[in-house]
Formats: structure tokens, C-alpha cells, sequence
């Protein structure tokens, strides 16, 4: 203090104040005037973010011109960081936080998600058993039952009912730790030299996760179930049958089904009691993955895609997507715990304490790949505080209107068609082929092509950000509504620009389809 | 505005504000307001965070009986909520962020990385592939890139050799997504059906996430080779040989082995370049595992101990412990990206993009288990940026001189003994046994137990936090110098704490041992 260093770079940044000083990382006063700083910086990004390109207009490699190839030796003040965000982070990134953002699925982010973050990055403990923070694993059990309670899970998933739910970072994690937790209870049975005769189950719709995280696990037959148009996309409890029946006759061991309630494609709906009924008669784990369409399932009146659930083994929904906890919060409920343990445990000498010896606590290490986890339930819990849970339906409501609304503008213009049935917020649609809809049609490349065209245009506007999928061989246009800021006047808006495009492409709204 | 619910709670958290209008969480003017909030909370806890019990002092169950059982229905201010947290989660937590927190590892905080986190989570990208945020992927290689630098690794490993670096949450994934890499390159050559031969390696002293890890991927062969005390508990490449030609002699394939720099237990250096020698005659995939001491190997006089790695195929170190980027954060280098794609890629129809079809740009979800992935590279960068990389090396080594008085405070207390060689800035002591030490006695289990009530005294105190290890029969109390916070005065008054609990335990300085 008071050196003739006072005003340098390095006093501002709370360090170098004198000979022999240390840096100072978490000097308070510094800490404070920096976050301050970029609590100020990000409220301006929510204020603007409507008027940035939705997807980033950048080039592959623009960063790299932009950025020096070699990491600074000496400090560089906050102020100056901060402009390089502006000037080259910015208009990098895909603002999946504008009111325009339909892509994809919501990356859903609040004030009290961005603050449960902000505290457990802040306390930045490690919670990977109970000895090693109390707080973060016992509001996780509490939050669990209560996220459960909200979703009217079966008793037998919840902690209070001899179950219990942890929070992972991805589906891809919760998926990949029940089918570690069903191939080890089946390699007790069937001997460790039986992996090769282990069947994974899901359907052409289920997310690319799943085959993933099969394969990581080591196991290799894995059945992409086939699903029709006529089926709405869903996977039909014959045919999982079919495939069950002909893997046994093969000697081969069915071990897991993943049902999906709302698929990546087109939010289809597996139905979970027919599946759960089939799976049972073979011994089958039965997952259900309900990232997106989860959240919603708090509504009581949405509450039925769920339906069917009690057959399950285990469940789990993506806060992080539809839920405001911003990434990464993905619950996981199970309901044998002890199967998780069973094959994800470890109990090295320096980890032992007498908490876990006392087996009265969780450690949940044991229930997730990694050992080290940070306290992901102080924003879940942060958010059900700020909002309660009558609201949180309220705004999920609110998005399925806004969707609704969406829906309603396609199918008054003559050149659009809905593809399939919409169940919660995300509407597929495209330009339909002119004339009487043909079946053989339905998967025309032309058609395809047109479509194809229409999202690039859409999208290169900047305006608005959409993407596709291909169901049955149908292009369609995904139009997800669920980003925090989104009004119905983007909704409107968006609508707007795609009619704009499509009059470019196939001509006035009296013309009927492409 | 103006009605007459201006004054109620749902009004002060920015939503409710008149009839019809929707819940707004990101209303920016409500998110500034309790972003300040919790940016002083934050502050403040870090000028506090001294005066905690470092180690919890809660009892299994606490948290239940002070949260309810359901969540609210209706919104709770952000007062009441930070209220809760200092009376109920801040009693819970173990603070890792303490001055006098010595325990397991450090998990390292610093202002910039917080900030780093903060913006990461604000924008809240989906950073899956290029497309989805190009300066989400760019950054990152960017910064990993500089990082390697830092480390001074053989280009390969970078992506200006060919090679490159990805951010993963964990060491476990790093080892995860490595294992399975091998695997899937050896079993094209020996065929499916050959995971039952497929053997990993490590030594006795190697992290047990290895073994989970391997047991995740379906490979149940795993040799935790022995080391001895007279090597330090390095793995010895001879040790290494003897298992190889032992397992390809039994009709086994050598797949993959894991050295570390810088065990969990006792910080112990396995030798790179004479294990990489042996290993290479094999054919094995070697991974250097440098999650704790991977971050001093950025100064000069500290990298020889990573010396050899130009022999291995991939290779971690956590910024999260000791590099001041808050936890997650693991950086993983692979000479051969190709292996990681080929074993992790997904190509659904739904994520097809221009830019991934250019093969000009990184997929990052192709190189980890997740799909989703957080903007982690941002607290690097600003931690890199922030402080520069002369004062984190100066940084790293306050902590390296730190634990040498530390163990200088033990050597000249004829009750203690320094059990292993220090190489970082973790001591590892005992009270040693009384009299001579015979090398029978060394693993004594009355000496151990004294240790161990040792320990437990110190850390009932609350006003220290140490953990213990056991390496050859050996019980010994680590104490790892790494908080941020930590200055002398903390190492000094941990000294003398210990010195306290000794004496009750064994009687004053004038007697020696135990």
C-alpha cells in the first residue's frame, strides 16, 4: 500500500502490493469489485441478447486469428479480459439465452439457477461423500424426494421409499451407470464371460446417447427398434416383444430397454406401461428417459406421459434443459440403489471415515463415474425456492401455449403442414407437398430439399434459430420453445420470417405447399 | 406496474408484476439485483471462511430435520433463502476454500476462475459440437494448446502437432474415455469377442477411479501391481515387464496402462520414461495420470518429473485441484484424437451440420462421454490471463516453500518422522515409533492406531483439516499445502496444533515417538 506500485496492473488486481506479497487469488475486495463487475456485464447481455445473431455467424478457425498461440507471462486487468469477451467470445457464441432460440432443445437458465451456481462454485467443495461436505449430499436427498414428489414418482423411487435420486451432469451419465449397474447384476447370474451375449434395447428414436454409453460399457448387440408414422414414433410393446423373443431363441440375454418420453426428433412418447409389462416377463432393466419432457410432467394435467413409470427401474429428466438450472443438472431416481452401488463403488483407504462406516450417510461416489462432484443441488433447490412450484408449472404452461400458438399459425397457411402430433413444446412442421398428401410422397427427396432450404434461410437471417430432424424419412423443421426470455411476440416474430423465406422459396400463401 | 401487488414478494422477484404477465427469472434489472447479492454474500465468506470448523462438525441427518419435506408452492425471496444458507448449508459444508484446509487435496478457487464460471454459466451454451458455440470449441483449443505449452508437452500432443486437448469434469472420465479408446482399437484387431482378454495395468499406489473406470468399460482383468517403500512406491518398470510377459504368456492382451505423477497416498512419481519403454514393447496405451502435480510441472525446475511422457498416449492433469479454476476442470491430451472419435462419436441426423460435414472444424462430444458439455475452457483462459503464468508458477511454489517449513517443523521434533520423500507441496508424517526404527516395526498397528487418534484430535478441533493415507502398511497423515487462502501463519498454526494433540497423546517434545 501506498508503494510506488499503487497504480500498476498488479495492484489493481490485488496482488504485487509489496516485496515478498504472494499473489492474492481470492483477495474479498478483489473478489467483490470483479463480480460486481460481471454480475453488471452479464445483466447487459440479458438486457441485449435479443439483438444478437441467434446462431454465431463466425467461420471455422476465427478465434485462432484473433487470439494470441501463447498464454500471457505477466497479469492482464479484468477490464481488458472483459472487452476480448465482447469483441471475440461474443460473436462467437449461439446465444441459446435469446428470446429467438428454437434450436435443438432449451438450455434453460434463471436468476436462481445462475445463483445456485454462483454459490457452489463459490464454496467450490467436493462433495464426493458424505464426510467431505454434510450439506451437499444430504440437500441433494432432500431436494431428490422433493423433485421426485413434484413428478409424482412411484414412493419406491424416492429416498422415503427405499430408493433414492442423484444429480449427474448428463443423461449420457445416467444412462451409462444403469446399464453398468444391469450388466453387473447380470454378469452375477450369467458369469463375467457373458458380456458379449448382452442386448441393449431402444428405438430409432432414442437419443444416439444410448448406443453410446452401451458401447462404452462394453456391450455390443444393440437393437434400434423400428417405429412408424402410424405409431406417432412411439415404440410398440410387440415389437420390443418380437425382438426379446428372438434374442432369447438366439441365446443371446436381453439386459436393458430404454423407453424415451419426448424424443430428440419429434417428442414422441414411448408407452411406458405396455413396455415395462414386456420387459418384466424378461427380466429386463427398464429405463426411462425423460430429459425434455420431464420438466413438464410437474403439470398434473401433463402428468400421463409418464404413466406406467412404477414398471420401471430407473428414470431420469434433464433440470438443466426445460427446468432453469442452467447446465449441467441431470436427476436420476432409481429404485435399487444398491444396484448402482454394487457396480459403481470404491473404498480406498485414504477415502475411509467413520460416516460411511456408520452406513447411516450416502456417498455418492459410488452412485456416478466420476468420484468428484460439486454441489449441483443448491441451484436446482435455489430454483424451486424462487419460483415455487405453482409458478414453474405456470411458465412451463406458458412455453406449451407459446407452442400452441406456433401450431396454430402452421396449419392456417395452406403451404405448411404440422408433421406429428405435438405433446408439449415443440412443434415439427414443413412446407407440404402440393396437392393431396400421398403416403409415398410423404418422404419425397424434393420435398426434403425444400425444407432443407427453408431452415438455412431461416437461420442465416440470424434472426431466429431453428433446427431439424428426419422422421420416417420426413424432413422436418423442430421449432422448441422454451428459452427463458422467449415472449409470444418472438413466437410471432419467428413465424413471420419463416412464411418471409418460404414466400422466397415456393411463392405467395395462395400457393399450396412445394 | 402500480397494481396492487407491487409490494408483495412476487413483485421484489421481478415476476407477477400485473395480471397475465408471466414469471420472468432472467428479468435482467431482478438478476443484477441478486447477482450483487450473492457476489457479496461470496465476498464475505471468504473473509470469514477462516473462522469456520474447516471440517463440518454436523451430525448424519442434520440437514433433514431443519429443510421441509415439500417444496414450496409459492415464491421465497432471495433473503430468506441466503438466510438459510448461513443458518443451515454453511454449518454442512467442509471448507475446501479454508486457509486451514490441508486435507485430501486442494480444490483450488480463485476470483478468476469463479468469474470464468459465472460467464460460462450466463451465456449457458450447449458447447456439443463446433456449431452448437464455435468459441466454446475454439477457446478450448486455443487454451489447451497454451496449456500444453505451459507444460511444456511434446507437440504431439497438441493440436499444432497433430494431436490435441479436450476439458473434461474428471480425471475418472479422462481415464474412461482413454480405457475405452484402447479398447476399441484392440478389438478391431483381436475381434469382438476378446474383452475378456484384455488387460489393464497400474500400480498399487494408482487412484482407484482406474479400476472403476476399467470395470465401467467391461474389462475385468486389472493388475494394481506392488510397489515398494525402498522405490518410494514408484511403480518399477522391471515390476511392469514381469506382469506383461506373465499375461501374454497366459494368453492375455496387454492393453493399458495408467502412471501417475503424483499419487493420492504419498504424491509418488512413477518413472515415465522406463515404464513408456516397457509398455511400448507391448504395444499398451500408456495414460500419465498428473490430476494433483501436473499443475507444478509448469515450472522449469518441476518438469522433469513428467520426463518421459513423450512415450505415453495421453495424458491428465486436474486445473481444478491446484490451478485455481474451481472445480470442474481436467485437462486431457491424446497424441491420437483419431482413437477417441472412433470410439465415442455419434452422427445423429439431428446434430448433422455444414460445418461438422467440412471436417474443419473439432467435435468435442466425439471426444467424451457426454454429449453436453459447459463453456469450461473460459476460467482457464482467465485464469491464465488474469494472473499470468510467471505468478501462477511463483504461485505454486509459495505452496511448494509452505509444505517445506512444514516438514522442516516435523524433522526437528524427534516425535515425528517424515514418512515419504516430499516432492510437492504434501507432507506425509507420523509420530514415529519410539527407539530405533526397525523396518518390522515400521507398519506397526499399535503405532498406526496412535496415529490415527492423532489425526481424529487434530481434526476435532475444527480449526484444521488434514486426511491420512496408508502406503505400506504405513498409516501416515497427509498434509497438502493448496489453498488458495493458505499463508504461513496457517501452516505454522497448524504445526502447533499438531504439536498439541501429540503431546496429550504421547507427552511433550523431550520424549520421542510413540
Amino acid at each position: 500500500m501506498g508503494s510506488l506500485h499503487e497504480d500498476t496492473v498488479e495492484s489493481k488486481l490485488g496482488f504485487g502490493l509489496g516485496l515478498g506479497l504472494p499473489l492474492n487469488p481470492l483477495d474479498p475486495e478483489e473478489f467483490r469489485r470483479q463480480g460486481h463487475m460481471v454480475i453488471d456485464f452479464l445483466a447487459d447481455y440479458y438486457h441485449n441478447v435479443g439483438d444478437y445473431p441467434v446462431r454465431s455467424q463466425v467461420e471455422p478457425g476465427y478465434l485462432h486469428k484473433r487470439l494470441p498461440s501463447f498464454p500471457p507471462d505477466h497479469p492482464e486487468p479484468i477490464e481488458d479480459i472483459l472487452r476480448d469477451v465482447t469483441a471475440d467470445i461474443v460473436p462467437g457464441i449461439t446465444h441459446w439465452q435469446s428470446p429467438s432460440y428454437f434450436a435443438y432443445f432449451p438450455s434453460s437458465g434463471s436468476t436462481a439457477g445462475f445463483l445456485g451456481e454462483m454459490l457452489s462454485t463459490g464454496f467450490n467443495v467436493v462433495g464426493f461423500n458424505w464426510m467431505s461436505s454434510p450439506a451437499a449430499t444430504e440437500l441433494e436427498t432432500i431436494v431428490m424426494d422433493w423433485m421426485g414428489g413434484m413428478l409424482q414418482l412411484p414412493e419406491p423411487f424416492l429416498f422415503s421409499g427405499g430408493g433414492g435420486g442423484v444429480l449427474q451432469g448428463t443423461t449420457c451419465e445416467a444412462m451409462l451407470c444403469t446399464i453398468t449397474a444391469a450388466r453387473e447384476k447380470a454378469l452375477k447370474t450369467i458369469g463375467e464371460d457373458g458380456i458379449g451375449r448382452l442386448v441393449v434395447y431402444a428405438s430409432d428414436q432414442t437419443h444416439c446417447a444410448l448406443e453410446k454409453a452401451a458401447r462404452i460399457a462394453g456391450i455390443t448387440n444393440f437393437r434400434a427398434l423400428p417405429t412408424r408414422r402410424s405409431d406417432e414414433f412411439a415404440l410398440s410393446p410387440e415389437t420390443l416383444r418380437g425382438a426379446l423373443s428372438a434374442d432369447v431363441e438366439a441365446g443371446l440375454v436381453p439386459l436393458y430397454l430404454c423407453a424415451t418420453v419426448g424424443t430428440t426428433s419429434s417428442t414422441a412418447v414411448d408407452p411406458l406401461a405396455g413396455l415395462c409389462h414386456v420387459a418384466a416377463e424378461y427380466g429386463v432393466w427398464v429405463h426411462v428417459d425423460a430429459a425434455y419432457a420431464g420438466s413438464a410432467c410437474i403439470c398434473p394435467e401433463l402428468r400421463h406421459h409418464i404413466d406406467g413409470v412404477e414398471g420401471a427401474a430407473s428414470f431420469s429428466m434433464n433440470a438443466h434443459k426445460w427446468f432453469l438450472t442452467t447446465l449441467d443438472c441431470c436427476c436420476l431416481w432409481v429404485k435399487e440403489p444398491a444396484a448402482l452401488v454394487g457396480a459403481l463403488s470404491t473404498a480406498p483407504e485414504y477415502l475411509k471415515n467413520k460416516a460411511t462406516e456408520s452406513r447411516m450417510v450416502v456417498d455418492y461416489k459410488d452412485w456416478q463415474i466420476a468420484l468428484s462432484r460439486r454441489f449441483r443441488s443448491l441451484k436446482l433447490w435455489m430454483v424451486i425456492r424462487s419460483y415455487g412450484v405453482a409458478n414453474l408449472r405456470d411458465f412451463l404452461r406458458s412455453h406449451i401455449e407459446m407452442a400452441r400458438e406456433f401450431e396454430g399459425y402452421v396449419t392456417t397457411d395452406p403451404r405448411f403442414e404440422v408433421v406429428v402430433r405435438r405433446h408439449f413444446a415443440t412443434v415439427c412442421f414443413r412446407l407440404r407437398p402440393a396437392g393431396e398428401v400421398d403416403p409415398k410422397e410423404a418422404a419425397d427427396e424434393k420435398v426434403n430439399e425444400v425444407n432443407r432450404k427453408l431452415l438455412e434461410a431461416v437461420n442465416a437471417t440470424g434472426r431466429v434459430y431453428m433446427t431439424h430432424a428426419v422422421v420416417g424419412g420426413v424432413y422436418l423443421l423442430r421449432f422448441a420453445v422454451g428459452a427463458t426470455l422467449t415472449e409470444e411476440k418472438h413466437v410471432a416474430a419467428a413465424w413471420v420470417m419463416v412464411q418471409e423465406q418460404a414466400e422466397a422459396l415456393v411463392g405467395p400463401i395462395g400457393k399450396a405447399g412445394c
